[in-house]
């Protein structure tokens, strides 16, 4: 065949380098500390069970029939009442369903996004929202991650001679960072953007998962005109089910709502049904409190670990809350070079130059701590240390 | 805000008539012959009640958690077993999961099409494939559709003079006409496509309803290198899961699964285990042959009630499976019109034009026979006669 009947948009595109890395770590005697993935024993899997069951004796044969674009009523009030009590004006009408946060972004793709179209991402970022804009072959605009959040400075610049249409920013516990944007720097992201006609996305998947800290605003209350707010159930419920949804202004949301059509009809309702199910009967701050009591205290454990045994220039960031640990070297040293070795050792994180898309640092690592017991940390970064030596 | 701010691919898409029109028929004492939903009395609700308590008790918390983007292997072997029993040779790897054939249709835009590609449609077509190929921004070459299949002479001077990309059939029980290709035509189709680079789309979503005649050849086996094979589950076991698959070349196969990974990473793996389970414990043939004997026999009360009540002139369709019969009133009438007064007196059907892209037969609708009963479709039918007068 010829490649030439391949879209302009996908012929340079290869498969994430991230995907072929935890490939290898699938096997069965492989520490990884390299996926994202929630910790399965803390799924609520009986209350789901008995949630399935509700929703075929409830819902009867309308539980398998299809649905309405938008999303399940029931669900999406129920998310409305959740931002609600944080004070965000927020009502079902302006929430779409989606198949994981992932399917917002590249809903917003198809909604935003023309050829060449400038996107300001933060540099390092999460892999899933560069492949997503990248097949609507955007130019990206990295801005520099620091402790406290973007670097303002950069933004501003970039900002001043950039039209750029979306801002995409994790300011919960970063992925891959771990880090969270202060009060200080979300207030003055928010006067930036609100001097322009851009949209900022808050991807939120772990927003949620606070162990420690205090709340900072969302940016929906300090620019709702030009929030686009995602949330997801992977991260809190079950990735299985891939729900999460988009809380955007109605014209956006018009639009959205035509995208989804085209892109898949609606998400899966019987899923989304279970899970109205499941929050009717079950207590999901109380099933929240378990998530963050264990992710906090795994966080510390691998901290721990590391301020034990690793080199002491060492330098971590203190997230708190989500999935990751960002884990900064000596300057010398290429964990890409790392990876290869430990791999070998049967030991697994993600390099942290596949995060960059500019000022690329080599000596950075992301390492995930939520799918690993007290003695698996500790022995896996034992075996870690050793290997940088 | 801005309309700039929007991709011209989304600017100037409107939502799709059809779903204007089930708006208004949605409610309770309309008879409606306007949607194109599978019966839901005809779920196996039962067996996938108890399918979704199996798939809790075999696979705990793997249940939950996040899957791999090609789908589950379980299900896939199965769906290349049902190939293989047909002489097709597909296996596991040859199937890509999908969100429902409208996600297969919007990932083979995805990897297919820029922007003035040109794609040979149906005239008339179905309106989810006109939607998802229309945000490519793509050229649309209509065939006109007879009652064996595409004109052919149509199609073989299109083919001469444009460079089409991607050729889209629903070959068996068309939407909205319900006519089958030939075993003639279809020959004759992929001799004309086996000259050219073009991809063909066998669209199938009712293949496995026959009532009545014989099956035809498959795309897949007079054109295995060009055919681009779509399956669901929407019609034959539940749309709510929002499951279908695309068959597809190697090569084609690694784009998509890339233009997967960025849409939404996999399809729900919840309801595609649970699918694998109801295959595994239950005759999904005997399943099948309800379903094709209460649809067979809806599609002749209505066309019997059709020539009892409407006027002498009407041609009819003569589909052998799906859901859906096509009409074609005297050249005088224009349907929307009838559509209008019809849905005052509770009555609803789709209005022929909305599914043609040219050549446009104001004179035609389309009628959904799988949702009501026999008093129903009758009094339905009779009540249209009348305003037809």
């Amino acid at each position: 065949m010829s490649l030439k009947l391949f879209s302009t948009r996908i012929q340079n595109v290869t498969p994430s380098f991230i995907r072929e890395i935890l490939k290898v770590t699938h096997e069965k005697d492989v520490i990884s500390f390299a996926g994202g993935l929630p910790n399965d024993a803390l799924f609520p899997l009986q209350q789901l069970k008995q949630a399935s069951l509700s929703a075929f004796e409830n819902k009867g044969s309308q539980l398998l029939q299809y649905s309405n674009t938008e999303g399940d009523l029931g669900l999406r009030n129920w998310i409305a009442q959740r931002y609600q009590a944080q004070n965000l004006e927020i009502t079902a009408e302006d929430i779409l369903m989606t198949n994981g946060s992932q399917q917002a972004l590249d809903l917003l793709g198809k909604v935003f996004l023309n050829k060449k179209d400038a996107v300001v991402i933060e540099n390092p970022a999460y892999l899933g929202a560069l492949q997503a804009f990248r097949l609507y072959q955007v130019k990206f605009l990295p801005i520099d991650l620091h402790s406290q959040g973007m670097d303002l400075k950069q933004l501003k610049q970039t900002l001043s001679i950039n039209n750029a249409k979306l801002i995409y920013t994790v300011p919960n516990f970063q992925n891959p960072t771990g880090i969270s944007y202060s009060e200080e720097n979300r207030q003055a992201i928010a006067k930036e953007i609100a001097k322009t006609d851009s949209y900022l996305i808050q991807d939120d998947p772990y927003g949620e998962l606070r162990f420690s800290g205090q709340a900072k605003s969302n940016f929906y209350t300090l620019l709702p005109q030009q929030t686009l707010l995602l949330g997801s159930f992977s991260k809190t419920i079950a990735p299985a089910f891939r729900l999460g949804w988009i809380v955007a202004p109605k014209p956006v949301m018009k639009k959205l709502i035509i995208a989804k059509q085209a892109a898949d009809l609606h998400s899966n309702s019987f899923s989304q049904a279970i899970l109205a199910q499941y929050f009717e009967k079950n207590d999901f701050d109380q099933h929240l409190t378990q998530l963050k009591l264990h992710y906090g205290q795994q966080k510390i454990i691998m901290e721990t670990a590391i301020k034990k045994y690793f080199p002491k220039n060492t330098q971590l960031t203190n997230p708190e809350g989500g999935l990751f640990l960002w884990c900064t070297l000596s300057k010398k040293i290429s964990t890409l070079e790392l990876f290869q070795k430990a791999i070998q050792q049967k030991v697994a994180f993600v390099p942290g130059e596949s995060f960059y898309t500019s000022n690329i640092q080599q000596n950075t690592m992301r390492l995930n701590y939520s799918c690993a017991d007290q003695k698996i940390i500790e022995k896996g970064i034992r075996k870690l240390a050793e290997i940088i030596g």
